[in-house]
């Protein structure tokens, strides 16, 4: 009988006083803590709780398969990738038997996060437990200090990953809108929410809740480090 | 020159252990607290920090305006709503001028809350800030245990009050889906997912992470209380 478990402990946008009690409280009091990151990066998630782990603690990076030669979205990388998380789902599911295990990860695990696919490959081989927190783009929207969804609004959250005439039609057909995952897609987005008559109303958000936040209006937004940023068009409902 | 500020604070879907630390400072330190609630109602709001507020704080609870002859969406209805707003605006307004005031909101403020009306009329008369919190929907897909967006899912974002066809042709058109605002339009929105083909895969949380919280198949649940609750239908995306 296992007496362990793994505990995925969503981190909030990325200011740390914006995690959870209780996400604080297993954050500090772990013994064996997991995280993701790139090689040779010190990864965001293990960012946020600098300074906040007990020096006792055993570490478990868990480093992306990077290759140079390899397109991202390659059948031969998703298979990388397939065995990098079977690897560390066996690995944690070990650890899990006798230990509590506490997996780090950004805003809310179960939306758009990694650690989800170690999740489906636990199943049946851990007690896994998650802790929800606050998402990236309420962490962005909260920023540009304008609400996201009045009334009856629909808010459709994308990824810039989408085909561009794809992007475009979302974007025409809703209230509000997310769109997460930027990185090299931004000048496709742009194009597409320009196609949409939606750029003028469009908000980046850099790194938002972090130190180096910036929020500008798209249209007029220069020098953009995209790779961490999430765009929003507000919308604008019934309102008494 | 104010000195003063509102601050209105995100508690999170329910469980008070999931209020950031940021949100649980203030809570626990606040001298001046506001909060919505229905005419003989404790508030939502306000339950989830029982036990947490200083003993000498002073209380506000916002009522909102009730009468049993107007229709909720009646123009009549609106403008009483819109001067409950304005009067409270006025009073935040100036207590604000000398101390803070600090909102209570469920779930994250600027996503649906009605904090929202307040702000609007608070621009130019106090300072405002906001504290982002973990969204009801969250907690809802955390408690199903299945996440709710993979890969380059699509996910939509819906209130119950919508036409019956924009809520079917919404619901068959996105990968995954969130149903804000149930209550009385729960018969509608069952019949919407059906004609979407998307009822089998839907699922109903009442109470997300509060005491009493239930989780079930949309299509199996019967005695639901629809009026505290989420439907949810979680995306099937790409997974390594
Ligand atoms: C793999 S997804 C993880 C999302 C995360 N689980 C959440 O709940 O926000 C990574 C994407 O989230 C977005 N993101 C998350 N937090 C952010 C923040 N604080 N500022 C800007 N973008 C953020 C970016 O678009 C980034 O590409
Ligand atoms: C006026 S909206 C406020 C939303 C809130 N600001 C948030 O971020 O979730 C109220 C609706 O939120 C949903 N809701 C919020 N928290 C919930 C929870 N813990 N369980 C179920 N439904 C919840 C219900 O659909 C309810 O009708």
């Amino acid at each position: 009988m296992a007496t362990g478990k793994v505990i995925c402990v969503g981190l909030g946008p990325g200011d740390p006083d914006l995690m959870s009690v209780r996400a604080d409280r297993l954050v500090r009091t772990a013994r064996h803590v997991a995280y993701f990151r790139k090689a040779g990066h010190p990864g965001q998630a293990r960012q946020i709780v600098e300074g906040r782990l007990d020096p006792q603690a055993i570490e478990y990076p868990m480093e992306y398969p990077v290759t140079t030669e390899i397109p991202f979205d390659s059948p031969e990388y998703r298979s990388l990738l397939a065995g990098f998380y079977d690897t560390w789902a066996a690995r944690l599911a070990d650890l899990a038997k006798a230990q509590e295990v506490v997996v780090l990860c950004e805003g809310d695990p179960f939306f758009y996060g990694s650690f989800m696919h170690l999740h489906a490959r636990l199943q049946g081989r851990a007690a896994v437990e998650v802790v929800p927190g606050i998402t990236g783009m309420s962490g962005c929207w909260t920023a540009t200090g304008i609400p996201i969804t009045w009334g009856d609004d629909v808010l459709t959250v994308l990824t810039a990953t989408l085909p561009e005439a794809e992007l475009a039609a979302r974007a025409r057909g809703t209230d509000a809108l997310v769109v997460m995952k930027i990185g090299r897609n931004l000048p496709k987005l742009r194009r597409a929410l320009q196609a949409a008559g939606r750029l003028e109303q469009a908000w980046i958000v850099e790194r938002g809740t972090m130190p180096g936040q910036r929020v500008q209006r798209l249209a007029e937004a220069d020098d953009v480090t995209p790779y961490f940023s999430i765009v929003i068009v507000h919308g604008q409902g019934r309102r008494p």
